[in-house]
């Protein structure tokens, strides 16, 4: 099996050589600027991890794989003017360097070029990949939707952030993982369980970020601690705290969660603390676990050689395993 | 062959059983709504009078008809975002009755949507029939951007501007016939041909609409006179009356166009007789004409009874030869 980082600089040298048109330029300069910034290419090599477990040819996985990179740089052009995002990857974004106009216009271009890329499969596997891709971008819109209706609601419950979470963050996984096994031909059956697998690991990725930005070791994995708590950001820590807290401790928290001006050390601690005392850090502790057991009982499933399944476990174990 | 009012009912009704999913309603409401504003469905029904040129199964041409309706409507969502308008068909546009972010979003899953309807064509034709839909989104978005470029740019050539009408408008049209005509077992000749006839006949038609604008009887045609002289749009006529005028005409005509408070009517009567003295309406009709004449070449040239050419040369005049 090649290794991560080897099918990651594969993409990563692939997306430098992608070629878009000169003219009008106000539209495919942003496209070339957004794919330069970088980033891990995690999704793409995915893809083509799971063509390589099953024995496929890497090389014919490439245009795919390109195609969810592109197609994920699309949903961030978008979110991030939804956003009002100033900074990607610490580069100004495409909106605020250009407009909104190039960056909603140039965004619909990515999301075409992703289906002219992924359409480089077999004629015999075209179809079935694209519905694949279809699902998943429609997924991806769903849940940055959802993102947005809970940003201004109040009545989240825990089952809905999961949807949502899934929809926006692991569904793609869950869909380059399955398209990358069909190209390396994989049964109907094993790609579904790799997409299973790729999809809880996915949710259970994002219940540990959610643990880690409040819990974790701002030197280990580079963020500034309580950034969700300080912008009251519904995640499973909070929902799960609004759902516990009783009496003074729930007013506490409403509180600070109404506070437009506040001092944030003092709100992240204040904040964490009560998070503590109804037990929420242990209770996404065991969520994130349960997720991770699917994915690998998912994994468990699939017919592939012991020593391929392990490679994946310990992809996994990487990706869960952050020190806090 | 089956009339056009009777394909454009066909389409009217399926697209009032297409089907959206309820939640997240934030996504699916503005999809439902921009879809029931109406508008003639020239489009689809386009695509539907070509299969059935071809003496193929309406029926089945519907979904990738729909899909070039929702593809439109897809369009129409995100322009009125940049263009910044208040309404579309007389209701407000969905950026308004919603916001900016609901509107880019909904668009996203539009185009996603018409992919899904596209699909549904017969395997041996899903390559082909994608690739011409790729092609026809991709000239559309690099049509709306050079628009949006001309705005603010003063050295726009008459080549430029027929370009940009051509990817804006006219390529949608052919792809929708070639479409409609290979899924009516056209062979590849006939139905290249056919978007010719399509592409030439949608740029005479909007040049014709540039001569209406100015020209038209606002009874006969139902729109304000001179709104592109009002708003200083770059149509055909402003580019040609630019290249030609001279002196204190080409004075007159900057300082119109560089003022900021005008009386209307004395603007539009101003500015048309500086176009007049330079004819450039007789330049546009003749511009018009030749277009005109291109898409009645390609027209003659397919493999088809003369009847049906007829009944397209009918639809062409029908098109073109609105009472000024």
């Amino acid at each position: 099996m090649r290794k991560l980082e080897d099918l990651q600089s594969l993409i990563a040298n692939a997306v430098a050589d992608l070629k878009y048109p000169e003219y009008p330029a106000e539209l495919y300069e942003p496209i070339k600027y957004i794919l330069a910034l970088g980033g891990k290419r995690m999704r793409p090599a995915l893809l083509l991890m799971a063509c390589d477990l099953f024995g496929g040819d890497v090389e014919a996985a490439l245009p795919p794989a390109l195609a969810i990179e592109v197609f994920h740089n699309f949903t961030l052009m978008h979110d991030d003017i939804m956003d009002n995002a100033p900074k990607r990857r610490g580069k100004t974004t495409v909106h605020e360097k250009w407009n909104n106009n190039v960056a909603i216009l140039s965004g619909d271009v990515m999301l075409v070029e992703g289906y002219r890329l992924m359409m480089q499969v077999r004629n015999d596997l075209l179809r079935t990949v694209l519905d694949i891709f279809n699902d998943t971008a429609i997924g991806v819109c769903e849940g940055q939707q959802l993102d947005m209706t809970f940003e201004t609601s109040n009545n989240i419950g825990i089952a809905e952030y999961i949807n949502m979470i899934r929809l926006k963050t692991a569904v793609v996984l869950g869909g380059a993982l399955k398209i990358g096994a069909l190209i390396g031909e994989a049964d109907e059956k094993d790609a579904s369980l790799l997409s299973e697998f790729g999809i809880n690991l996915g949710i259970a990725f994002q219940l540990q970020d959610d643990i880690l930005d409040v819990y974790g070791n701002p030197e280990k994995f580079g963020k500034q601690v309580g950034g969700d708590i300080i912008s009251n950001k519904k995640t499973y820590l909070l929902i799960k705290a609004l759902e516990l807290v009783k009496g003074t401790d729930a007013e506490e928290l409403a509180r600070w969660i109404s506070l437009t001006t506040f001092d944030a050390t003092e709100k992240v601690a204040a904040v964490t603390e009560i998070y503590n005392s109804v037990n929420v850090r242990q209770q996404a502790e065991a969520e994130m676990q349960a997720y991770a057991e699917k994915a690998f009982e998912a994994l468990n499933s699939i017919n592939l050689p012991e020593e391929n399944k392990q490679y994946l476990r310990d992809f996994a174990d990487g990706l869960l395993v952050r020190e806090y």
